[in-house]
């Protein structure tokens, strides 16, 4: 089969790889029919998390079971399934608590080991645990809207369940990436009266209000904190989402929440100061966060997909066939996508 | 009126300095009855917080309203009161939240311009919105568990619902001094079911045993981690109250924690790697905390010290005369106490 795989970093090549073949009873084998690129590939894609050479790429994917092991009770071939981007067993404790992302057996697309969402086949580890299948096909329309599922809305949605959102919250989202516009709309769809989002990109500032913000803020850094209290008598919002991940981001998200209030963070943390440690102290603030409990979310999200009321479609702006993978990846690091849609 | 201070790191001088009048129409005099030394006064006793030569000490106590400005409302002279280790509005929007310690006009004992707890009499800024009065003068032998309110027991208290403590909890409790003591017994009151509790000193694990801790684990950093999660089943405890700040105790706190859980942090941090945040984040983990709400806490505490339900008075084990303050910091420093009691 072909897959995406990084030969150094900045250099994506298609290639010709190994079918996947089930590794055990609770297995399963999914066509791919729709992937795409994260802001997280772009970590390894610029070198700044290494990477073995030829390693294979991405982690969201939904796709058509093709086969399935003796154990596989919930899934059966020629089923539409949304993948997480970790797989989990669906038994342990955790999973059993809905940690789905803590999962005992837990792991995640495109590790040595693993195929990546970025190809035409993905073996998937503990298939019932893991993947959520659909009734019946999908309208070919909302393929865009069911990937987002595996990771970016999914993760917006966890950013605002751990910010505590309630309906009538006033809520801040730091950043205007895919996740950040995720969260806009996830907040929106818990019920906040009032969400102000951070961007200084017109694109993306246009998604943010289609999603739902009611003020776009379009600065950063202590600029963004001081229109943040401008717009909130002073005081900050009560609910924070933080989903870029940086020491900036993480600041400006701490110091527009109020006192008393809660961040949500959800942006793989590339943090060096301690110091927030202290003014989340000084500012009696909750931080709650990390990777999303996708598959634990996948059922009430899916529902609210095909029902039509939930559509995170607007995150993808370029669309490419798999084998333009590399063009993707450059789309992406140069910010000319917000985020990029593989069909192989 | 005599008052400790700190002449020098080490150096404590209880000397005469000026009698409090009234600085506002919202203002008391309280008549200082009972005060006690905190394990946070040591940093500045230490060198570690520099503080001004001459500094006031001490922002804990009870005592009797000698005076009150003309506009305050519920107190009166004579009324018996417990003051908050700071002082809050009563009237501002984080008041009317209960983020009383993040009040617009918060302010503490013991800082530059201000009495300290430590001495005869404290002039008390915003008297209504700070001290909580009590209908009657309290039995004499009430006057240690009264005092635990000021700081420690409310600290404890405000660890264990910052980590999300309800019935039926399991929750491992960091730090043996005072608030760490208070917090085993605000988690039992809270109606945990099982509190582990770390200590490696004899005295103070029989204490913590007395506030209903049902083991002690006799470790501290990665050997106490390992000690917890043997205790349960592997995973960490749900709720985990991190009652010193240091960058261990920080850190043995998380990794105490299972996926998915709560660690309350009421420890002034003192942390130095940021690495704490990432490990928050691939946790799964809430951290909340700060500086206690002691004002909110204040009415639920006392009304069960009043009614003999709640008795945190064990925390002190050397009284000495506020003369005698000089020595009661020195036995704190070598931990030859775990918290004293000064009378004026």
């Amino acid at each position: 089969m072909r897959a995406a795989t990084l030969t150094s970093p900045r250099n994506v090549l298609v290639t010709d790889v190994a079918d996947p073949v089930l590794g055990g009873p609770g297995e399963a084998i999914v066509e791919v029919v729709a992937a795409c690129i994260c802001g997280s590939d772009l970590w390894p894609y610029r070198g700044i998390h290494p990477t073995a050479p030829g390693q294979r790429l991405g982690h969201e994917f939904v796709g058509i079971v093709r086969e399935v092991g003796a154990d596989v009770r919930t899934l059966s071939a020629g089923q539409f399934v949304v993948a997480p981007f970790s797989w989990s067993d669906g038994t342990c404790p955790a999973c059993l608590e809905g940690v789905t992302v803590g999962c005992d057996n837990a792991g995640s697309w495109g590790q040595p080991g693993s195929d990546g969402g970025q190809g035409q086949f993905v073996r998937v580890p503990f298939a019932d645990g893991t993947l959520v299948g659909l009734d019946e096909h999908p309208d070919p329309g909302l393929m865009p809207a069911l990937l987002t599922l595996s990771d970016v809305m999914a993760t917006g949605h966890h950013a605002a369940v751990s910010a505590g959102v309630r309906p009538g919250s006033t809520v801040v989202v730091v950043g205007d990436g895919a996740v950040g516009l995720c969260g806009v709309l996830a907040a929106r769809r818990l019920g906040a009266e009032r969400v102000i989002a951070l961007s200084s990109y017109p694109q993306r500032q246009a998604i943010a209000r289609a999603f739902g913000a009611s003020e776009v803020v379009a600065a950063r850094g202590r600029e963004a904190v001081a229109a943040v209290r401008e717009l909130t008598g002073g005081r900050g919002a009560p609910h924070v989402l933080e989903c870029v991940g940086t020491q900036e981001a993480l600041e400006t998200a701490i110091h527009s929440a109020r006192r008393g209030g809660s961040v949500g963070f959800v942006g793989v943390p590339h943090v060096t100061d301690a110091k927030v440690v202290t003014a989340l102290f000084s500012r009696s603030l909750g931080l709650r966060g990390g990777g999303a409990w996708v598959r634990t979310y996948l059922p009430e999200l899916l529902a609210d997909v095909l029902a039509g009321t939930l559509d995170p479609s607007a995150v993808f702006d370029l669309e490419l066939p798999l084998e333009a993978a590399a063009e993707g990846y450059a789309a992406m690091d140069e910010r000319r996508a917000v985020k990029v849609l593989l069909r192989p």
